[in-house]
């Protein structure tokens, strides 16, 4: 699930790296393309061109405009508009902004450099530059960490930078590279034989860490002292690298870490032997073995994790000491300057969290912050602390509102700052001892805030409405204003300390030929206000009535109406084939509180379908256009989910639904998810039989288009093939498609082809736009 | 491919040994039911039980009646009303018949022994009593070897004897059992620790030889001087185990042959070195490894197979000389007792086949008969010799119409008998010096014939019309008669060689409440004559049209109408639904003479279809109540190739499609049944492009419904996926069912489950039985 959080992407476009800590997600509604190759002419008569134009599905109505399978192509060619937007990495300590950036229709990354006295950009590396056209093989374990991540770009996705902003660090496949900023001059590192992950910089730049052969190694910047500093004590222990969940579910990424004078480095050590191997493999490629991953299923044994400080130079190597036993995962790890390495451990239920710090010498812990909720603990951010290890910042949900705490370096609460409709983001300029927020109390947009400093009220830097992020500099005194407004403009502005713009990093992203006819409206359910957004066809005739697509997420962690036009570019497309798509936002999902979003612990399927029904309904009495008989429902992960429990539960109101990539049944999902919000399958059969698509199959009286890829790993194809099984058992008719794709489909010959797909599945089961005199197809 | 040739079952039910050389075709249009747990009242919850009334799919004609699962279970139950008859797989030199059976909803064989002095039956061991209820786990390679032979049977399956008839060797899995016929005592044989493969009796019965570890092991039925006999040189190499084509395609399920004085092997090596491998797995149970299989694609390279003459005790091995090179295939081995080892060869085009004797001492070898033809040699049956070593028949087609040919042991050619209708099975009644063939002239029946002497010309012994074949004993006087009527009555009658009945096997079969509603019809395309058989439903009604299903297989080596009701239960089952289900054989398929079977050569399916296509629109003049405007085509394997290039090829005729199984571009299937019919890929690319369905998919205009199961290791299921990615990227609907299966169905829920699917489907598409006043759905 970690589509949803890893990546610091806005919807419409701008985007800012996680250590930004923008959070916002990524919308797989329909899945993302990546490589286009038919954008390259070269290639063109390997691609569908062909706008065909479809025939009526349905004599009663006029026949629907095709598919535009020319506006779907470049959208994934241009990966809805996106690429070719400035995504900054680091802004250094002399205030200039490190930003990678492709162009228009290339998902090869290069690194550039705004220089904040000139205003200036220039290209500081290019992957085709480092390797002199030399390709880029990436191990399984990269691969895995940008599945996780849900990273499609390449070339250079990876910026280590030294304190001092000197020293940039680029790992590219088996290489190292490092670039010297002043000179611009770059070398290769020797790094040995071997593919060397998670590769990490020490702050002096004088080092770095990497994984191979599942041990931590260290060796020089200048290619001197390669060291094996850990030894795996058997085939399923790693050193250096984060497992699994703590990818996946936990929003950790890294599993070693540098302590401020490089000299030690705290190192996870993650044991998986009583850990499931689940196979996965692509039927459709013979030729190729299956991929065999450790993945912990709900209720069956997780990695166990344990965290080490070893010398950099070898030697003892001392065990942090917690009760791992009651505290099993790692969620977050940080080894500031002047304070002492911070871990935050949970329990395996996620009812606890509790913030330790580390004695660098004994590996001992103490407690600084503990936190707990009955349902669940949501953990945005680590402690960050202040430059000078006095205090750190904590975001808390204990009273139900999310609080900004300000802790003593010993633990002790020195304020509590209310934080309604914060969202995760927490910077802070470490020069001005300014703190950075993010958040909205309009959940369709986001907004940046700030303290001025610890003692200062939180005040909203951005008002008007719409997508906006910052990226702060620790030091340098500059930031990166990125805003997406509800005209579909975006900007990426650098401004200085006092808000005085420095320049532009430019933008070098196509044009779309025209932005979706979005409306977003509210609707009242009961006494709660629910935010929705209506996608009519250009060529909508206010005189007929259409069918209506719901497109869905609606599980934890995920809003899907946003203020920009520039999330709905699919929407619009589907919805010029005939259709009016409509998305809403119900409880269960975030930025709306603590008990909005608790609401669906322990059952994360029935209060989504009710709001979803409940504001499609309320809709459809406001807006007679909406053919409430005849409403498809489509999505992608939870939303595949979400619409073959739509299709199962409420016959009545959804005509037909589209599964793509579906969790089925909750015992197929892993751990750190599922648990968090199911609870253990031992302990809650009932819940989990009562969710579980698979166990209600025989209950299917609606067609049901099922989507998902062999090579899935991350929600297995066994959830779609099982529920195949159960429906085909049961006698019931279904549809079935099967991808040669991860969860993250980026094949744009494949995008287009679903796309079409889908339209002919709801077509043929839901019509066409007609006029008010004619009924709707019988159900 | 072997699914029709290598079992010795006849269409209806009887069923005999393959050594009596009875070379009749399962005809897998549905896959075939195994075991079948829902027949056990205590397992019937979870069976599906309810016939479900469907639906009407056409408001314009009646509702057609729902399917009768109950009938479909049953039939899957009882194995098509088979299980439960008798099986003989040996006649002893006291004339006595050794035969296999189970009970009448069980797949467990049990051997019993008919006495013919006394003409009683008794049981001689079954795997229960053997294994004292222990569970009988088979080997991977057992496993294979199962399913190259389409064995669905469990418990006794190998049955070996020694030539006095005294010891009958039983191998159970891990165990083996040694059997003393005279005082029906037995005792397991220990063989070591470890699976013993392909397990063969000496002739004298004192020692056993089985394959374990890749190499070649003999032990004595004492358990004494347990000795591994070859040492295979690295991973690749197997010793005494037939290789994957000659399992599947040259119908050669040995690899290792005892001297008639039980001093010597001769034993088969095969090295897989350069064969590809290719991995099959199953996503819907991704606990489990995928297993990986060395296939040899048209095109690739074969296993390199050699023999070798291994003295029992060890010692020196002597190779097997002859140009391998250029014969690769091994098709045939014999080891008789007064004649040299004989070897039949074979090119890898198949065009030429040479007989040869082996030196036992030296290796070195004579050629004794060479075969050729144009388009490809068919070697039914490897040289018999007669007893005392002075001659031996070969049948051949050199003159264009089966020949049985008596060569002098030098290879000289002293006799050629015309053989028309000759269908492939030679035994020979050593102490009478009779032969015995099987063969019909009239394509829908199957004939006994009898040569009286070396002198004699044939004479059939049955001239009824049905399905008649018998198995010879090479000494003890007797055989077993086995007939099946056009009435649906089946006898299994023991006579002595005079022709008096000594008694009867038994038959515990269950009876069907009914028998198919089949008509044999012919019909005269151009000058020829083409056999066709139709099932009306039971509730026909001659004043209305009928949606027509075509059950199609259409491929080399089998036909499809014989003249048994009980061929037919499955199409009955389907008729009752609203369909009138058609079955031709057309050119292309055997039984019809060289040409008829050879016209097809390297295209495999533009004859066949407009065979298939002229004989239905003959049937459709004749008979009104066919309504041609509304044809479905149905198979499996070959046949689901034909349904797929059907539905490409002749939407005009064909509204709607089901390829279960099927190959859907001859580059996935295996060299030894391709190449035959296609040749090389790379001298024939034309030929493997218009014969495609992947490379035609975008031409596709009709409803397709494609089945396949992951673990199929003989189709494998990337035939399917591919054909799924072309139709897919094109932009072509198509349904897709994905089965956990191999390419054999066996469980029969997922049989009935199917069945209820593909009647869904053609109602859907083709409609119901209407007055002949309704037009059809619009195409």
């Amino acid at each position: 699930w970690a589509d949803f959080r890893a990546q610091a992407r806005l919807p419409g476009g701008p985007s800012s790296p996680r250590l930004a800590a923008v959070k916002a997600r990524i919308l797989p509604f329909l899945p993302l393309a990546a490589a286009f190759a038919c954008g390259a002419p070269a290639h063109r008569s390997a691609c569908p061109t062909t706008d065909r134009a479809l025939p009526a599905a349905n004599s009663n109505g006029p026949a629907a405009p095709g598919i535009d399978v020319a506006a779907l192509e470049r959208l994934a060619a241009t990966r809805s508009y996106s690429l070719g937007t400035p995504r900054p990495v680091r802004i250094t300590p002399d205030g200039n902004v490190l930003f990678l950036r492709t162009t228009r229709r290339s998902f090869n990354a290069e690194l550039f450099e705004f220089d904040a006295r000139t205003g200036s950009t220039s290209k500081l590396a290019s992957a085709d530059e480092l390797l002199e056209g030399a390709g880029l093989e990436l191990s399984a374990a990269e691969k895995a960490l940008r599945e996780r991540t849900r990273t499609a770009l390449r070339g250079i996705v990876s910026v280590e930078v030294s304190d001092d902003g000197r020293t940039v660090l680029l790992p590219l496949g088996e290489k190292v590279f490092a670039v010297d900023r002043a000179t611009k001059g770059h070398r290769q590192v020797d790094v040995g034989t071997g593919y060397p992950d998670a590769v990490s910089l020490s702050p002096d730049g004088k080092f770095l860490a990497f994984v191979r052969d599942q041990d931590l190694w260290v060796v020089g910047t200048d290619g001197k002292g390669l060291r094996r500093v850990t030894k795996h004590e058997r085939d399923s222990v790693t050193y250096g690298m984060a497992e699994f969940v703590a990818q996946e579910e936990l929003d950790r990424t890294r599993g070693h870490w540098w302590s401020p004078d490089g000299r030690t480095l705290l190192i996870e050590r993650a044991d998986e032997a009583t850990v499931d191997t689940l196979h996965v493999s692509n039927p459709a490629a013979p030729e190729r073995d299956g991929t065999a991953f450790r993945y912990p299923r709900a209720g069956r044994p997780n990695a166990d994790v344990s965290l080490h400080l070893v010398p950099r130079s070898g030697g003892r190597s001392v065990p942090v000491a917690w009760d791992r036993a009651a505290f099993p995962y790692v969620r977050a790890v940080d080894w500031p300057e002047h304070a002492p390495p911070t871990v935050v451990v949970m329990n395996r239920a996620q009812t606890k969290a509790t913030v330790l710090a580390v004695d660098p010498k004994s590996g001992e812990t103490t407690t600084l912050v503990t936190e707990e909720d009955p349902a669940w603990v949501n953990v945005p951010e680590g402690p960050l602390w202040f430059a000078d290890g006095s205090r750190f910042l904590w975001a808390s949900e204990r009273t139900g509102v999310w609080q900004l705490e300000v802790h003593a370096a010993d633990g002790a609460l020195l304020r509590s700052v209310a934080l309604p409709g914060f969202d995760g983001g927490i910077q802070i300029d470490q020069d001005a001892g300014e703190v950075w927020l993010s958040g909205s109390e309009d959940p369709t947009s986001e907004h940046v805030a700030r303290l001025a400093s610890l003692d200062a009220s939180p005040a909203w830097v951005t008002t008007d409405a719409g997508v906006h992020s910052v990226v702060v500099g620790r030091h340098g005194g500059t930031r990166v204003q990125i805003d997406a407004a509800p005209n579909g403009a975006r900007t990426w502005t650098v401004v200085d300390r006092s808000g005085k713009a420095l320049g532009t990093l430019e933008s070098v992203a196509e044009a779309p030929p025209n932005l979706p006819n979005v409306t977003l409206e509210t609707v009242t359910l009961d006494t709660r206000t629910h935010h929705t957004a209506i996608v009519r066809p250009r060529d909508f005739d206010p005189s007929r009535k259409y069918p209506v697509v719901l497109q869905v997420y609606a599980g934890p962690g995920v809003t899907t109406v946003w203020n920009t036009p520039r999330a709905y570019f699919k929407d619009q497309i589907l919805a010029d084939t005939g259709f009016i798509v409509v998305r809403s936002d119900g409880r269960g999902t975030p930025r709306r509180g603590r008990d909005w979003e608790r609401v669906t612990s322990r059952d994360l399927i029935t209060v989504p379908i009710a709001d979803q029904v409940a504001a499609l309904e309320a809709l459809g009495a406001r807006h007679p256009e909406l053919d409430l008989d005849r409403v498809g429902v489509m999505g992608w992960s939870f939303g595949g989910y979400f619409s073959a429990m739509a299709a199962l539960r409420r016959p009545d109101r959804f005509k037909a639904a589209i599964a793509g990539a579906p969790v089925t049944d909750w015992r197929f999902y892993d751990t750190a998810y599922t648990e968090r919000y199911m609870g253990l399958p031992e302990e809650n059969t009932a819940a989990y039989d009562a969710t579980s698509a698979v166990v209600h199959a025989g209950e299917l009286t609606r067609p049901l288009l099922l989507v998902h890829g062999f090579t899935d790993d991350n929600v297995y194809v066994v959830n779609t093939l099982a529920l195949e099984d159960a429906l085909f058992r049961a006698h019931k008719d279904y549809e079935l498609i099967t991808l040669g794709s991860t969860h993250m489909t980026v094949d744009p010959q494949m995008e287009a082809a679903l796309l079409t797909r889908e339209v002919h599945f709801f077509r043929k089961h839901l019509g066409v736009p007609a006029s008010t005199a004619i009924s709707a197809p019988a159900p």
